[in-house]
């Protein structure tokens, strides 16, 4: 069983330029409520302009400008109060020099004025008479019909995934049914004579749940995928290339874990070559922990074998799986992750050339002081992972950090 | 209508204070695979050890560590080679002094053994022999039975979103059904004569499409809440207390986006106000956007109305609503929003005592050298909200920020 093994060793970012460009899910419909993290398959413009008609921005009363020049305190305009505009009415009233009409916030500005003075500025004493004591331009106190938005003007662009506030404008435009990529299906297959699904109750030693399965479907869902899980898969060559088929017959994206042994991974690499052109993209990424990573393709399908450690394969899907996935699923603007910016608390010894991703816990030495404390254990436990806040990534143009250097935490959020 | 508005203002930290603490939703089972992001109501300890036997981390042999002492590349030490660990099996075989096991990496370390010496330490020169060429000491090559986790162990705490490792470890203690909060529900109510529903196909002047409500649901979404709507109320006292009333009686939280107009504000305060004690809590907060923002508790159920605007709405309901609704969900560590640092690419004037939220535009001037520009805009502008690619704030405690300083920019995920 022990042996050797033959590297074609990438960098992250090379091994992700070698995969083909994918091939993005086909369009669906969604309604808007369904929206959100969605990807749009183009850019969404606008059918009409917004607000649509000049709209007050202030409480106060509709003018004539011209009426209002040269008003102080001490030299107020009087004009006539005619009228009152309501909410959501297209206003009846007209305005004429030497007139005003009452106006409420958002409501539509009226024939013949131009202007809106705020109430602040204003003063009624006597009925049927407003005193207005600053001036206004034409446009003040308004927005133009199509200030918000003009027509045919791109309000959501494609390749991201829609926020909240792109809902609002996309309703606000009375764009309810978004055309979005389909979320890509994503199949997991765990490999290992060791690996026993998690509700087994009892283990006998030598078993192990599997954990990887789970918090992949997790890293699946968060890259805007739907996971769809295979099962676990003895090590048994023949066995693996009949579910891997059937997986890359039925999924956008396949991931596989592979058993922890070499003659594990010999195996799923045979077996992840032999399912079709091009094949194997890289077998080996400099990337620590990681290193043991295989990237292929098989017809349009990309399929990744990740290292048997959960901790190992937790940190390659999320800087290789995640990317592929979102790329899957159309998405050609990553989001941006929750960073925070810390004292490195020792000293990380790397080797230039390989990434190095380190799990680091935070510590609040004082406000806006924070620590990042390299959580130590070896790639095989997972609560490595899980007790930590983040990770700090040593560059592969880096031979180490130095303790107390300023370093960027990615936050698990 | 227009008239004069008499405010408590509050910082916001003062308004989420000044509420009274969250009433959280009752615990539920939900499956692992429906549990990434849910709040455990408790901590979750682990029901065995992990791994549970002692593992071996390498490929190699499994041997008596005190047969290596002493062992090099020039003396090598010569033991006999019995039988073969597999994967996922009780190991049959003893390891007596004088003899080795060839082990996997993953394997469960044999009876008599108490170390594994890696296979780039050996050599098997004649069969049924190998060369050990540099020492171990006991423990080397191995994991403990409880050094990934002790029985008893918190492996999850209580309060924060489970997060995609958490799975992992979850499943691998064979615990399948986690005990999380039930999502908030977070009823809607949208108020307004000029607002109509996001289908209508053509507006009349003075008429605008319910833009808050579809970005709401984004937000409480985004909170871990499920949105309710109740659709658009009329400005009438009566139908929006009516409409309340049911809400509160229905959902964990209520948001109100309140008409424009300063009548409409004051009739919405009327009617949270009446719907029970301790009533309104605050009426303004120190908050550009957003000012006119009106924090109440009706029993148990937070009542939040939001200003008229979408953008002032939507900034208010990011900072004040979403901790609310985190709460509701029992979440008590607030998930970490990604910042980038970047240069302010002009000044930006504020008031001391009051925080502004100021929407920027991001552009990369060279690598790692982002400036921030401020997008400008009227507060009823929603293009000034989906434009952006985050938000500054500036502190209550300081009266502007330079232009060239540098800035934290909450990115929009």
């Amino acid at each position: 069983m022990p042996g050797r093994e033959f590297f074609r060793t990438r960098t992250v970012a090379e091994a992700l330029a070698a995969l083909p460009p994918a091939t993005a899910t086909p369009a669906e419909g969604v309604e808007l409520d369904d929206a959100l993290g969605r990807v749009p398959v183009a850019p969404i413009v606008a059918p009409h302009a917004l607000p649509g008609f000049v709209r007050s921005t202030v409480d106060g009363y509709a003018v004539q400008a011209a009426d209002t020049y040269g008003a102080s305190e001490s030299l107020p305009v009087y004009l006539d109060l005619v009228g009152e505009v309501a909410m959501g009415r297209v206003p009846e009233v007209r305005v004429e020099a030497g007139s005003a009409t009452s106006m409420p916030t958002g409501g539509a500005l009226p024939a013949g004025a131009d202007a809106v003075v705020m109430v602040e500025h204003t003063q009624v004493t006597m009925p049927g008479t407003v005193e207005v004591v600053r001036p206004v331009a034409p446009g003040d106190g308004t927005v133009r019909a199509d200030e918000d938005v003009a027509r045919g003007a791109e309000v959501v662009p494609a390749g991201r995934p829609l926020r909240a506030p792109d809902l609002g404008m996309l309703a606000a435009c009375g764009v309810t049914s978004v055309p979005v990529h389909a979320r890509p299906v994503v199949g997991i297959v765990s490999t290992g004579d060791e690996v026993v699904p998690p509700a087994t109750a009892d283990l006998a030693p030598g078993q192990v749940r599997d954990a990887t399965a789970a918090a992949l479907a997790g890293l699946v869902r968060q890259a805007g995928g739907v996971p769809r899980g295979y099962g676990i898969v003895a090590d048994d060559a023949a066995a693996l290339e009949t579910v891997l088929h059937t997986a890359v017959a039925e999924c956008q994206v396949v991931v596989v874990s592979a058993g922890s042994s070499v003659g594990a991974r010999d195996e799923t690499a045979g077996a992840v070559d032999r399912l079709g052109a091009p094949g194997i993209v890289c077998h080996g990424i400099a990337l620590r922990p990681g290193k043991p990573t295989l990237l292929a393709q098989a017809g349009d399908v990309p399929v990744l074998g990740l290292p048997g450690n959960p901790l190992s394969a937790l940190v390659v899907f999320r800087l290789v799986g995640m990317p592929v996935v979102r790329r899957a699923g159309g998405c050609t603007r990553v989001p941006p992750e929750p960073v925070v910016r810390a004292r490195l608390g020792r000293e990380l010894p790397s080797l230039a050339g390989r990434l190095d991703v380190v799990q680091v816990r935070l510590e609040q030495a004082a406000a806006g002081d924070a620590v990042a404390h390299p959580v130590l254990g070896a790639s095989a436990l997972l609560s490595v992972l899980t007790s930590a806040d983040g990770f700090v990534v040593v560059p592969e143009d880096a031979t180490g950090l130095d303790a107390g250097v300023d370093v960027d935490v990615t936050l698990y959020a």
